[in-house]
Protein backbone atom coordinates (compact mmCIF):
# COMPACT_ATOMS: atom_id res chain seq x y z
CA UNK A 1 0.00 0.00 0.00
CA UNK A 2 2.79 2.60 1.22
CA UNK A 3 4.80 1.47 -2.19
CA UNK A 4 1.54 2.60 -4.14
CA UNK A 5 1.27 5.50 -2.99
CA UNK A 6 5.15 6.06 -3.56
CA UNK A 7 4.68 4.76 -7.08
CA UNK A 8 1.51 7.62 -7.36
CA UNK A 9 3.21 10.29 -5.98
CA UNK A 10 6.61 10.53 -8.04
CA UNK A 11 3.89 9.85 -11.48
CA UNK A 12 2.14 12.52 -10.07
CA UNK A 13 5.39 14.27 -9.24
CA UNK A 14 6.36 13.88 -13.06
CA UNK A 15 3.36 15.06 -14.45
CA UNK A 16 3.15 18.21 -12.66
CA UNK A 17 6.75 19.33 -13.39
CA UNK A 18 6.18 18.63 -17.09
CA UNK A 19 2.69 20.37 -17.02
CA UNK A 20 4.23 23.26 -15.36
CA UNK A 21 7.04 23.35 -18.08
CA UNK A 22 4.43 23.97 -20.43
CA UNK A 23 2.48 26.29 -18.80
CA UNK A 24 5.36 28.36 -18.70
CA UNK A 25 6.52 27.82 -21.68
CA UNK A 26 3.42 28.55 -23.87
CA UNK A 27 1.22 29.78 -21.40
CA UNK A 28 -1.89 27.85 -19.42
CA UNK A 29 -4.49 28.65 -21.63
CA UNK A 30 -2.90 28.18 -25.08
CA UNK A 31 -1.12 24.76 -23.34
CA UNK A 32 -3.41 21.32 -24.22
CA UNK A 33 -3.46 17.93 -22.31
CA UNK A 34 -2.90 16.57 -25.25
CA UNK A 35 0.95 18.17 -25.47
CA UNK A 36 0.98 17.10 -21.55
CA UNK A 37 0.34 13.91 -22.63
CA UNK A 38 2.79 13.63 -25.41
CA UNK A 39 5.33 15.35 -23.14
CA UNK A 40 5.47 12.71 -20.15
CA UNK A 41 4.32 9.38 -22.25
CA UNK A 42 1.37 8.77 -20.20
CA UNK A 43 -1.83 8.59 -22.17
CA UNK A 44 -4.72 10.84 -21.67
CA UNK A 45 -7.14 8.70 -19.50
CA UNK A 46 -3.96 8.02 -18.01
CA UNK A 47 -4.08 11.37 -16.55
CA UNK A 48 -7.11 11.89 -15.75
CA UNK A 49 -6.44 9.35 -13.40
CA UNK A 50 -4.76 12.09 -11.26
CA UNK A 51 -6.45 14.78 -12.16
CA UNK A 52 -10.67 15.91 -13.54
CA UNK A 53 -9.19 18.80 -15.68
CA UNK A 54 -6.67 20.63 -16.95
CA UNK A 55 -7.83 23.51 -13.98
CA UNK A 56 -7.28 21.01 -11.50
CA UNK A 57 -3.79 20.27 -12.46
CA UNK A 58 -3.05 24.02 -12.28
CA UNK A 59 -4.46 23.93 -8.97
CA UNK A 60 -2.22 21.09 -7.88
CA UNK A 61 1.22 22.69 -9.57
CA UNK A 62 0.32 25.94 -7.48
CA UNK A 63 -0.77 23.88 -3.78
CA UNK A 64 2.11 21.20 -4.23
CA UNK A 65 4.93 24.73 -4.30
CA UNK A 66 3.29 26.77 -2.04
CA UNK A 67 2.85 23.88 0.36
CA UNK A 68 6.40 22.75 -0.32
CA UNK A 69 7.92 26.41 0.11
CA UNK A 70 6.00 26.75 3.32
CA UNK A 71 6.98 23.24 4.75
CA UNK A 72 10.24 23.77 3.85
CA UNK A 73 10.70 27.28 5.64
CA UNK A 74 8.40 26.24 9.16
CA UNK A 75 11.59 22.89 9.20
CA UNK A 76 14.21 25.71 9.09
CA UNK A 77 12.42 28.27 11.27
CA UNK A 78 11.70 25.98 14.16
CA UNK A 79 15.57 25.23 14.92
CA UNK A 80 16.35 28.75 14.90
CA UNK A 81 15.94 31.70 17.21
CA UNK A 82 17.96 34.44 16.84
CA UNK A 83 15.43 36.80 14.81
CA UNK A 84 18.15 37.99 11.51
CA UNK A 85 19.42 34.56 11.22
CA UNK A 86 15.32 33.42 10.45
CA UNK A 87 15.28 36.17 7.68
CA UNK A 88 18.28 35.18 6.39
CA UNK A 89 16.65 31.67 6.57
CA UNK A 90 13.77 32.53 4.93
CA UNK A 91 15.57 34.53 2.05
CA UNK A 92 17.70 31.46 1.57
CA UNK A 93 14.96 29.01 1.64
CA UNK A 94 12.78 31.24 -0.74
CA UNK A 95 15.12 31.41 -3.59
CA UNK A 96 16.65 28.11 -3.23
CA UNK A 97 13.03 27.13 -4.01
CA UNK A 98 12.49 28.91 -6.61
CA UNK A 99 15.86 28.87 -8.76
CA UNK A 100 15.46 25.41 -8.38
CA UNK A 101 11.58 25.75 -9.83
CA UNK A 102 11.97 28.73 -12.02
CA UNK A 103 9.68 27.31 -14.32
CA UNK A 104 7.07 26.65 -11.59
CA UNK A 105 7.71 29.96 -9.82
CA UNK A 106 6.65 31.73 -13.41
CA UNK A 107 3.62 29.81 -13.15
CA UNK A 108 2.76 30.61 -9.79
CA UNK A 109 3.49 34.46 -10.21
CA UNK A 110 1.21 34.24 -14.13
CA UNK A 111 -1.35 31.88 -13.56
CA UNK A 112 -3.01 32.89 -10.16
CA UNK A 113 -6.19 33.91 -11.91
CA UNK A 114 -6.79 31.22 -14.45
CA UNK A 115 -7.86 29.25 -11.34
CA UNK A 116 -11.56 30.19 -10.19
CA UNK A 117 -13.57 28.98 -7.02
CA UNK A 118 -12.33 26.77 -4.63
CA UNK A 119 -8.96 26.22 -6.52
CA UNK A 120 -8.14 29.65 -6.43
CA UNK A 121 -9.61 30.32 -2.82
CA UNK A 122 -7.29 27.10 -1.23
CA UNK A 123 -3.83 28.33 -3.13
CA UNK A 124 -4.90 32.32 -1.99
CA UNK A 125 -5.56 30.70 1.96
CA UNK A 126 -1.54 29.39 1.30
CA UNK A 127 -0.04 32.08 -0.24
CA UNK A 128 -1.35 34.05 2.33
CA UNK A 129 -0.08 31.68 5.14
CA UNK A 130 3.29 32.01 3.83
CA UNK A 131 3.01 35.59 3.25
CA UNK A 132 2.10 35.90 7.15
CA UNK A 133 5.34 33.74 8.28
CA UNK A 134 7.49 35.51 6.27
CA UNK A 135 5.37 38.87 7.89
CA UNK A 136 5.98 37.51 11.26
CA UNK A 137 9.92 37.13 10.84
CA UNK A 138 10.40 40.25 9.31
CA UNK A 139 8.33 41.96 12.07
CA UNK A 140 11.18 40.36 14.57
CA UNK A 141 13.47 42.50 12.59
CA UNK A 142 11.83 45.69 12.54
CA UNK A 143 13.04 48.35 14.22
CA UNK A 144 11.22 49.99 16.66
CA UNK A 145 10.52 53.44 15.11
CA UNK A 146 10.63 51.92 11.53
CA UNK A 147 8.40 54.78 8.98
CA UNK A 148 8.28 51.36 6.58
CA UNK A 149 4.61 49.80 7.19
CA UNK A 150 4.99 45.97 7.07
CA UNK A 151 2.94 45.39 4.24
CA UNK A 152 5.51 47.14 1.98
CA UNK A 153 8.47 45.75 3.86
CA UNK A 154 7.41 41.77 3.12
CA UNK A 155 6.11 42.64 -0.83
CA UNK A 156 9.70 44.83 -0.91
CA UNK A 157 11.68 41.47 -0.35
CA UNK A 158 9.47 39.43 -2.22
CA UNK A 159 9.31 41.44 -5.13
CA UNK A 160 13.20 41.58 -5.17
CA UNK A 161 13.34 37.34 -4.80
CA UNK A 162 10.49 36.70 -7.24
CA UNK A 163 11.74 38.52 -10.17
CA UNK A 164 14.28 36.24 -10.27
CA UNK A 165 12.55 34.51 -12.88
CA UNK A 166 12.74 37.27 -15.55
CA UNK A 167 16.83 37.84 -15.41
CA UNK A 168 18.33 35.06 -13.45
CA UNK A 169 20.64 31.96 -14.90
CA UNK A 170 21.54 29.62 -13.06
CA UNK A 171 25.31 28.67 -14.14
CA UNK A 172 25.56 32.15 -15.36
CA UNK A 173 24.61 34.00 -12.73
CA UNK A 174 26.12 34.19 -9.31
CA UNK A 175 25.38 31.12 -7.22
CA UNK A 176 21.97 31.11 -5.35
CA UNK A 177 23.92 31.21 -2.00
CA UNK A 178 25.59 34.37 -2.68
CA UNK A 179 22.19 35.59 -4.45
CA UNK A 180 20.49 34.91 -0.71
CA UNK A 181 23.34 36.67 0.95
CA UNK A 182 23.53 38.97 -1.55
CA UNK A 183 19.60 40.01 -1.03
CA UNK A 184 19.24 39.07 2.54
CA UNK A 185 21.93 42.19 3.72
CA UNK A 186 20.77 44.46 1.19
CA UNK A 187 17.46 44.30 2.69
CA UNK A 188 18.50 43.65 6.46
CA UNK A 189 20.77 46.50 6.38
CA UNK A 190 18.51 48.78 4.62
CA UNK A 191 15.46 48.17 6.69
CA UNK A 192 18.00 48.41 9.85
CA UNK A 193 20.20 51.16 9.26
CA UNK A 194 16.45 53.05 9.71
CA UNK A 195 16.79 56.88 10.25
CA UNK A 196 20.14 56.67 11.38
CA UNK A 197 20.90 55.92 7.50
CA UNK A 198 24.75 56.74 6.04
CA UNK A 199 25.91 58.73 3.36
CA UNK A 200 24.57 59.98 0.25
CA UNK A 201 21.41 59.20 1.30
CA UNK A 202 18.02 60.48 -0.12
CA UNK A 203 17.60 64.07 2.00
CA UNK A 204 13.65 63.50 2.30
CA UNK A 205 12.85 66.31 -0.89
CA UNK A 206 10.07 64.98 -2.91
CA UNK A 207 9.82 65.35 -6.60
CA UNK A 208 6.69 67.88 -8.42
CA UNK A 209 6.66 65.75 -11.61
CA UNK A 210 3.33 65.28 -12.07
CA UNK A 211 1.99 61.69 -12.40
CA UNK A 212 3.43 60.67 -16.19
CA UNK A 213 0.29 58.97 -17.39
CA UNK A 214 1.72 57.42 -20.49
CA UNK A 215 -1.99 57.49 -22.58
CA UNK A 216 -1.79 61.78 -22.39
CA UNK A 217 -0.04 63.85 -24.73
CA UNK B 1 -1.87 68.85 -40.06
CA UNK B 2 -0.71 69.32 -36.95
CA UNK B 3 -4.49 69.15 -35.40
CA UNK B 4 -4.70 65.70 -37.91
CA UNK B 5 -1.79 64.06 -36.36
CA UNK B 6 -2.98 65.49 -32.59
CA UNK B 7 -6.55 63.76 -33.21
CA UNK B 8 -4.82 59.98 -34.20
CA UNK B 9 -2.25 60.02 -31.62
CA UNK B 10 -5.25 60.77 -29.00
CA UNK B 11 -7.18 58.21 -30.80
CA UNK B 12 -4.44 55.95 -30.76
CA UNK B 13 -3.52 56.26 -27.01
CA UNK B 14 -7.85 55.70 -25.98
CA UNK B 15 -7.39 52.41 -28.08
CA UNK B 16 -3.59 51.33 -26.43
CA UNK B 17 -5.16 52.28 -23.03
CA UNK B 18 -8.15 50.36 -23.22
CA UNK B 19 -6.36 47.29 -25.04
CA UNK B 20 -4.01 47.02 -22.20
CA UNK B 21 -6.64 46.79 -20.02
CA UNK B 22 -8.34 43.95 -21.76
CA UNK B 23 -4.72 42.17 -22.38
CA UNK B 24 -4.11 42.68 -18.61
CA UNK B 25 -7.69 41.03 -17.33
CA UNK B 26 -7.98 38.07 -19.88
CA UNK B 27 -4.39 37.87 -21.23
CA UNK B 28 -3.18 38.78 -24.44
CA UNK B 29 -3.96 35.08 -26.04
CA UNK B 30 -7.47 35.04 -25.00
CA UNK B 31 -8.13 38.90 -25.97
CA UNK B 32 -9.85 39.51 -29.14
CA UNK B 33 -9.62 42.27 -31.49
CA UNK B 34 -13.70 42.66 -31.18
CA UNK B 35 -13.47 42.81 -27.51
CA UNK B 36 -11.35 46.00 -27.88
CA UNK B 37 -13.51 47.43 -30.74
CA UNK B 38 -16.58 47.16 -28.27
CA UNK B 39 -14.67 48.75 -25.50
CA UNK B 40 -13.85 51.46 -27.60
CA UNK B 41 -16.95 51.83 -29.58
CA UNK B 42 -14.36 51.63 -32.86
CA UNK B 43 -15.39 49.36 -35.64
CA UNK B 44 -13.15 46.57 -36.32
CA UNK B 45 -12.03 48.54 -39.88
CA UNK B 46 -11.20 51.87 -37.74
CA UNK B 47 -9.13 49.86 -35.36
CA UNK B 48 -6.80 48.11 -38.24
CA UNK B 49 -6.37 52.19 -39.09
CA UNK B 50 -4.03 52.01 -36.20
CA UNK B 51 -2.35 48.30 -36.35
CA UNK B 52 -2.48 45.41 -39.07
CA UNK B 53 -2.43 42.93 -35.93
CA UNK B 54 -3.27 41.78 -32.63
CA UNK B 55 0.73 41.55 -31.79
CA UNK B 56 1.01 44.69 -33.52
CA UNK B 57 -1.10 46.34 -30.70
CA UNK B 58 0.83 44.61 -28.14
CA UNK B 59 3.61 46.01 -29.51
CA UNK B 60 2.48 49.13 -29.65
CA UNK B 61 1.62 49.13 -25.75
CA UNK B 62 4.96 47.74 -25.33
CA UNK B 63 6.72 49.95 -27.44
CA UNK B 64 4.98 53.28 -25.93
CA UNK B 65 5.29 52.38 -22.72
CA UNK B 66 9.63 52.00 -22.52
CA UNK B 67 9.89 55.02 -24.68
CA UNK B 68 7.89 56.96 -22.34
CA UNK B 69 9.25 55.83 -19.26
CA UNK B 70 13.00 56.54 -20.71
CA UNK B 71 12.09 59.51 -21.42
CA UNK B 72 10.57 60.75 -18.28
CA UNK B 73 13.97 59.69 -17.01
CA UNK B 74 15.89 61.38 -19.38
CA UNK B 75 14.43 64.42 -18.43
CA UNK B 76 14.76 64.00 -14.93
CA UNK B 77 18.56 63.16 -14.88
CA UNK B 78 19.21 66.09 -17.04
CA UNK B 79 18.68 67.93 -14.33
CA UNK B 80 20.21 66.67 -11.39
CA UNK B 81 23.88 65.67 -10.72
CA UNK B 82 24.25 64.21 -6.95
CA UNK B 83 24.16 60.67 -7.84
CA UNK B 84 22.07 59.31 -4.68
CA UNK B 85 19.47 62.02 -5.91
CA UNK B 86 19.06 60.65 -9.25
CA UNK B 87 18.88 57.12 -7.96
CA UNK B 88 15.75 58.73 -5.85
CA UNK B 89 14.41 60.09 -9.30
CA UNK B 90 14.90 56.68 -10.54
CA UNK B 91 12.85 55.19 -8.19
CA UNK B 92 10.63 57.70 -8.07
CA UNK B 93 9.68 58.01 -11.70
CA UNK B 94 9.56 54.53 -12.25
CA UNK B 95 6.66 53.70 -9.79
CA UNK B 96 5.00 56.58 -10.04
CA UNK B 97 4.97 55.40 -13.81
CA UNK B 98 3.78 51.93 -12.93
CA UNK B 99 1.44 53.25 -10.36
CA UNK B 100 -0.63 55.46 -13.54
CA UNK B 101 -0.60 52.57 -15.55
CA UNK B 102 -0.52 49.35 -13.52
CA UNK B 103 -2.53 47.38 -16.33
CA UNK B 104 0.06 48.12 -18.63
CA UNK B 105 2.75 47.17 -16.10
CA UNK B 106 1.14 43.31 -16.00
CA UNK B 107 1.12 43.35 -19.55
CA UNK B 108 4.60 44.03 -20.23
CA UNK B 109 5.50 41.52 -16.98
CA UNK B 110 3.59 38.43 -18.67
CA UNK B 111 3.58 39.13 -22.28
CA UNK B 112 6.67 39.71 -23.96
CA UNK B 113 7.44 36.56 -25.37
CA UNK B 114 4.12 36.60 -27.01
CA UNK B 115 5.80 39.24 -29.71
CA UNK B 116 7.84 37.84 -32.04
CA UNK B 117 10.56 38.64 -34.64
CA UNK B 118 11.11 42.84 -35.03
CA UNK B 119 8.53 43.61 -32.75
CA UNK B 120 10.16 41.69 -29.61
CA UNK B 121 13.72 42.61 -30.47
CA UNK B 122 12.49 46.34 -31.02
CA UNK B 123 11.29 45.98 -27.28
CA UNK B 124 14.01 44.26 -26.09
CA UNK B 125 16.12 46.95 -27.26
CA UNK B 126 14.13 49.85 -25.54
CA UNK B 127 13.67 47.96 -22.45
CA UNK B 128 17.86 46.99 -22.33
CA UNK B 129 18.59 50.68 -23.31
CA UNK B 130 16.02 51.62 -19.83
CA UNK B 131 18.41 49.18 -17.98
CA UNK B 132 21.52 50.34 -19.18
CA UNK B 133 20.25 53.95 -18.00
CA UNK B 134 19.45 52.45 -14.64
CA UNK B 135 22.23 50.57 -13.91
CA UNK B 136 24.67 53.71 -14.78
CA UNK B 137 22.76 55.41 -11.93
CA UNK B 138 23.37 52.96 -9.86
CA UNK B 139 27.17 52.62 -11.06
CA UNK B 140 27.36 56.29 -9.48
CA UNK B 141 26.61 55.22 -5.70
CA UNK B 142 27.96 51.91 -5.39
CA UNK B 143 30.70 51.80 -2.95
CA UNK B 144 34.14 51.11 -4.43
CA UNK B 145 34.30 47.67 -2.24
CA UNK B 146 31.09 46.44 -2.96
CA UNK B 147 30.25 42.85 -2.77
CA UNK B 148 27.46 42.97 -5.01
CA UNK B 149 27.67 42.50 -8.85
CA UNK B 150 25.71 45.21 -10.62
CA UNK B 151 23.45 43.20 -12.74
CA UNK B 152 22.56 41.94 -8.91
CA UNK B 153 21.41 45.31 -7.96
CA UNK B 154 19.60 46.76 -10.61
CA UNK B 155 17.29 43.50 -10.75
CA UNK B 156 17.01 43.96 -6.88
CA UNK B 157 15.76 47.30 -6.90
CA UNK B 158 13.61 46.63 -10.34
CA UNK B 159 12.50 43.52 -8.46
CA UNK B 160 11.35 45.53 -5.39
CA UNK B 161 9.59 48.01 -8.03
CA UNK B 162 8.14 45.73 -10.81
CA UNK B 163 6.16 43.23 -7.98
CA UNK B 164 3.99 46.10 -6.69
CA UNK B 165 1.25 45.47 -9.37
CA UNK B 166 0.99 42.29 -7.83
CA UNK B 167 0.08 43.70 -3.84
CA UNK B 168 -0.15 47.86 -4.60
CA UNK B 169 -3.85 49.20 -4.24
CA UNK B 170 -3.06 53.17 -5.05
CA UNK B 171 -6.04 54.91 -2.20
CA UNK B 172 -5.33 51.94 0.09
CA UNK B 173 -1.66 51.41 0.30
CA UNK B 174 0.68 54.26 1.19
CA UNK B 175 0.90 57.15 -1.24
CA UNK B 176 3.38 56.17 -4.19
CA UNK B 177 5.23 59.37 -3.23
CA UNK B 178 6.24 57.46 0.26
CA UNK B 179 6.13 54.21 -1.55
CA UNK B 180 9.24 55.91 -3.78
CA UNK B 181 10.97 57.25 -0.50
CA UNK B 182 10.66 53.84 1.39
CA UNK B 183 12.08 51.50 -1.51
CA UNK B 184 15.02 54.27 -2.62
CA UNK B 185 15.77 54.53 1.40
CA UNK B 186 15.74 50.64 2.02
CA UNK B 187 17.78 49.97 -1.46
CA UNK B 188 20.28 52.50 -1.03
CA UNK B 189 20.93 52.28 2.60
CA UNK B 190 21.35 48.90 2.44
CA UNK B 191 23.39 49.02 -1.14
CA UNK B 192 26.08 51.69 0.66
CA UNK B 193 26.18 50.06 4.24
CA UNK B 194 28.18 47.28 2.25
CA UNK B 195 30.59 45.48 4.88
CA UNK B 196 30.05 48.32 7.54
CA UNK B 197 26.65 47.25 8.37
CA UNK B 198 25.00 47.31 11.10
CA UNK B 199 24.28 45.31 14.37
CA UNK B 200 22.11 42.39 13.54
CA UNK B 201 23.46 41.78 10.13
CA UNK B 202 23.72 38.25 8.64
CA UNK B 203 27.09 36.58 10.53
CA UNK B 204 28.25 35.27 7.01
CA UNK B 205 27.52 31.44 7.57
CA UNK B 206 25.73 29.59 4.72
CA UNK B 207 22.83 27.31 5.28
CA UNK B 208 23.76 23.69 4.79
CA UNK B 209 20.25 22.32 3.52
CA UNK B 210 20.13 20.86 0.10
CA UNK B 211 18.09 22.49 -2.82
CA UNK B 212 14.74 21.84 -2.45
CA UNK B 213 13.51 20.42 -5.21
CA UNK B 214 9.73 20.36 -5.37
CA UNK B 215 9.19 17.23 -7.13
CA UNK B 216 11.28 14.63 -5.18
CA UNK B 217 9.19 13.46 -2.75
Amino acid sequence: MAEERRTYDEKLARILKAAAAIFAEKGYHEASIREISRATDVSLSGLYYYFSSKEELLYLIQDHCFTTLAENLDRLLEQEADPARRFYLMVDNHLRFFVSNMKEMKVLSHELESLSGEFRSTVNAKKRHYTDVCAGVLEAIAPADSKIEPRVAVFAIFGMMNWIYNWYHPGRDVPVAKLAEDMSQLFLRGYLSGEAGGSGEWDGTTVSEPSPSIWRT
